[in-house]
């Protein structure tokens, strides 16, 4: 192919700047350089939305000549969009302005589609707000005799008209609810539309802006669940609870047993979850004074079995070789067909699982942490009920999956609990008194500046603190052992016949009982982190690097994890501290991200199909490098 | 534009021949000519389903000489898909031969899409079976170790390899069902794809073939209702029953009313029609001794208010100025939103309906008459409780409709009853003795040659039968009045107080009493009819005609009408008895054809577009002509 000639192409005030192919348009030129410009027409020169100011001159700091010869003359479509005013002050569409040599474009603010949010946990994650719906207002002719079209064509054609979008269907649902407020609101209303659906999902009265999304987390043991602002991207709600399908077995592979066993099983799992789902929306909503109704897209990420029971999909041939799933890729279920009581128009995706155990939740991960754009070579250890392990950069990405056990969750921890009010959360201990200083979650007083604590028990981030205080004091030996000769009360024979570790004593507590970690809570957490560091260091060997550039350590504890207290334990090969994150959910990060930016979900998808899945426990030495991982720290 | 040269092509054994523009495939002309032939892949050189056979000679009937030299050469395409006994054999695929000259063209069996189908009732209305769902085989590799790609992928990849299907989807439905369908038929399955929405709509295990469609004229007073093969077009099984919402009012406006009342009242009609379909529905598919999950397509046509109660679509707008539809142009519905149980992943097609009272049904009535193909002027009667009149040809299309009542189809009179057996639907009265004969639906024996006849009432056909018998006999006269004078017992003053004939005593029934018709029922019936004539009279004004070239009765009576006791009568303008028809329920035939040919629903949207729909209950001498067309006949 012949070589196109190019021009620098400036886009103000975000200061992109990029080499362009002669004769593309600005539209084009902002597309390939990730400037927002809005287009509701997308590009067909319909919708005038994207306006923009070409600067003439000599810019030196940017070292650009940009003339007015440099683009083409206004056009008749544009002498036709734009109003006298605004081709007096320069205005140009963007769509019909092409480039014939180095410009410099002022996007003003009216025509900026793209606002940049930050996630506000983890480490400043930004990205586009692009949601999948769009809030299209419009004013339509009332209904009279001289035109008595009917509703939904007077909307679609208005709609057509307006925004340049053509094909458009209407929502069963949607269409139902139209007359009505059609008439109540005057005619004058806004769609909300799917854009990749061509579909209006639900039409509200008047000026109607700030609809609602979600993103939830579905874990084995927790659900984390976000809801958002889909225009600004705010997170107006942040609610977790316990996956109510505990009772049904507590990891992965009873779960799919139970609901392999008959059809009415699969469905009771399904309903449960569906229930779980349906109370955080509706709790969220209700906090903030909103409707359920209004929220008009649901993310879903969750592991592999999750994903199949929540979608009521059958997860028997997951659990068993060769272990193909139902779907892997990317579904999209209209949200009544799932029984989610949100917008009933409304579509829920789910994102692409990955291959076996590793699941959609993971893809989340990776699409937040983006290891495939990197060049440093990152670790990412996600912690929950299944420990998941990606090992890649921009080259080549691998994965795991790890059975932990639910044990760093605060799961099978005899006073484990989740990250709710109450929960301790930080713990310290002293080395010459075996005093403990710990923190519970809803107060900024420590144990023992404030002597009742209000302590009803451990959440996750606090056991692994508790876990390497204990360690670090000397109280927990290499073996895991207490060291039962140490001179301190806390340390004493429990109920139950084993050693223990009094945390918090009863009178601090809120739930009338003193607060111990057992010998059989450390030995789980010893076998969670030994699952951890062997998965990663098979990772290492398969990629073949001796070393890690960065760890990061994700987990939806709902507190970050203490990235010292899990290098003291031994979770992951030794790395420079000054390199290793805790960067909290970073599962729900990505599903709130795929929630805002649909073009996350085309990368999300093309990043499944790329990651290599490694199978660790089927490797010979797998049982003995796991015993000797169990030892605190790992040599 | 220049003109290109054609030649001419006939596709044999069709013997369709036209005019074809040189260049153009095989292919291309065949769907010009409308000579079915498979192509799944839509002309993509992928599926190999449009083999043909060119035929070479001199071809003295069709005065044609073809040649080898007038299609191309065998092209690299071909010798990839065809094997090498076909090439040998002449076998070409109709997307890769190109037109160079005159050709004749033999369509093989096989690759035969197209079978002609006759709907047996009416007058021969012939056209292609060509339905919205398609069967597709294929055998998948099963799921294995070395490719454990998920269920859902591997068999939308094998309908893209086999067929070059892409970009499908897989309904919610469908892929719940996968999983086990896949694994307990050994990876041979069935997709049944509805094509123009790229959507797999089941999975059934095997070769699967032979899937249900259903068509449903819902009436104001009556549903009738027809199962058919999709692959033959062959009616299984036909079926009618009253309409239960009979209760909450007998006409349009009542409905209407009574469900613009509250949103519970529309949801309890839709509720009580949904029922009324699914019984239907399982009582068709139970007779032939197949599950209602195999119907995969419904089409449905009805009124204007029963389209929107149906579909749970607020009517209230519909029954006052300015009469604006919630939408009248086709739509799709999953059957599962609507409740409808069938195949819970098809969708339910609801024809077009035309402007205020002129609804689906009417544009039904004209898609299988298709009077827009008509040089000569038609105009249609289209008898239910409301009466739909249609007038014009190949250049103009009226309509109109009339507020007959349902007596014309049995309801409101005295022992009208629903075309079942023991309906009396044939009438004959003696001149001299003003005895009757009848005969009733499920015998073949007349009244008196059987004594006992078991009638249980008159149906719609009976009714007007029995009028025109009434009024040859001299038993009513021009103004419409019961003769008491004449010497018959059988004419005598009601129990009600008015006058009455005794069509049958009471031991001849199997009701136990006299079956009468009463002066009442005749009022009611000269109601009806002067609506009717009155709504043909104001078409041919505004049509500018002053005779019609065919009058077509149509109505789903159960039997057809007597078009000469309908033109005794006065029911239409005068015309040559030879040119009136009766077609039985056209709208029914009309909704068979859109369920058995998708191509017919573009035509009834084009058409639906394109009718002149004419008001005549405003004109100012309504009232005075509607008077004057009280009396019998109309003179």
């Amino acid at each position: 192919m012949e070589d196109l000639q190019k021009f620098q192409v400036v886009f103000q005030p975000s200061g992109r700047r990029g080499l362009i192919e002669a004769g593309k348009s600005l539209l084009q030129a902002a597309q390939e350089l990730g400037v927002g410009i809005e287009a509701a027409c997308g590009g067909g020169m319909v919708c005038g939305k994207c306006k923009v100011i070409p600067e003439f001159g000599s810019f030196a700091k940017l070292d650009l000549e940009s003339k007015q010869e440099n683009i083409n003359g206004i056009t008749k479509v544009e002498e036709k969009i734009l109003h006298a005013e605004e081709i007096a002050k320069g205005y140009r569409l963007a769509c019909c302005t092409t480039i014939q040599g180095d410009i410099v474009v002022s996007v003003p603010k009216a025509s900026q589609s793209a606002k940049q949010v930050v996630l506000e946990e983890g480490k400043g994650r930004s990205f586009e707000i692009k949601p999948a719906v769009r809030n299209l207002y419009v004013e339509l002719d009332p209904a009279s005799l001289a035109d008595a079209a009917d509703d939904s064509r007077r909307l679609l054609g208005a709609l057509e008209q307006e925004y340049g979008l053509s094909g458009l269907s209407l929502d069963y649902q949607a269409l139902i609810a139209l007359p009505k407020i059609l008439r109540e609101h005057d005619w004058q209303v806004t769609a909300v539309v799917r854009l990749d659906k061509n579909e209006v999902i639900a039409v509200r009265g008047g000026r109607y802006e700030h609809n609602l999304g979600a993103a939830i987390d579905i874990g084995t043991t927790t659900l984390a669940a976000y809801l958002c602002d889909l225009q600004t991207g705010e997170v107006l709600q942040k609610s977790s609870r316990m996956n109510s399908q505990i009772g049904y077995g507590e990891d992965v592979l009873s779960r799919i047993s139970y609901a392999s066993a008959s059809p009415e099983a699969l469905e009771k799992l399904h309903e449960i979850i569906i229930g779980d789902i349906n109370e955080l929306l509706q709790e969220m909503a209700e906090a903030q004074g909103r409707s359920r109704e209004e929220i008009d897209e649901l993310v879903l990420v969750y592991n592999t079995a999750m994903h199949h029971i929540a979608l009521k999909l059958y997860p028997g041939y997951v659990g068993r070789s060769p272990f193909a799933p139902v779907v892997s890729d990317a579904v999209d279920i209209k949200a009544r067909d799932l029984g989610i009581r949100i917008n009933p128009g409304s579509w829920v995706h789910s994102l692409p699982i990955e291959a076996g155990f590793v699941g959609a939740d993971n893809v989340a991960v990776i699409l937040a942490e983006e290891p495939y754009k990197s060049d440093k070579i990152k670790l990412i250890i996600d912690i929950g009920t299944n420990g998941e392990i990606d090992l890649g950069n921009n080259d080549r990405l691998l994965s795991t999956s790890c059975a932990t056990g639910p044990a760093l969750e605060g799961a099978q921890i005899r006073f484990g609990m989740r990250a709710a009010p109450g929960a301790i959360e930080k713990v310290v201990i002293d080395k010459e008194t075996f005093e403990p200083r710990y923190k519970v979650i809803g107060s900024d007083v420590w144990y023992p500046e404030a002597a009742h604590t209000g302590a009803k028990g451990i959440c996750g981030s606090g056991i692994i603190d508790a876990f390497a205080a204990l360690f670090k004091a000397g109280i927990v030996g290499k073996t895991g052992r207490i060291n039962a000769k140490l001179p301190t009360e806390r340390i004493r024979q429990g109920t139950h016949g084993s050693r223990e570790y009094v945390l918090a004593y009863a009178d601090e507590t809120d739930i009338g009982q003193d607060i111990v970690i057992t010998q059989a809570d450390i030995r789980a957490i010893q076998l969670a982190k030994a699952a951890l560091y062997v998965g990663a260091e098979y990772l290492m060997e398969k990629f073949g690097t001796d070393h890690v550039d960065e760890v990061i350590l994700a987990g939806a504890f709902g507190s970050y994890i203490d990235k010292e207290s899990a290098m003291a334990m031994g979770m992951f090969p030794p790395c420079d501290i000054d390199h290793v994150q805790a960067v909290g959910n970073a599962a729900g990060d990505g599903a709130r991200i795929a929630l805002l930016n649909i073009d996350k979900r085309a990368e999300a998808a093309r990043v499944a199909r790329q990651i290599e899945f490694v199978e660790t426990a089927v490797e010979p030495d797998f049982q003995q490098r796991f015993m000797d991982a169990i030892a605190i720290p790992h040599a």
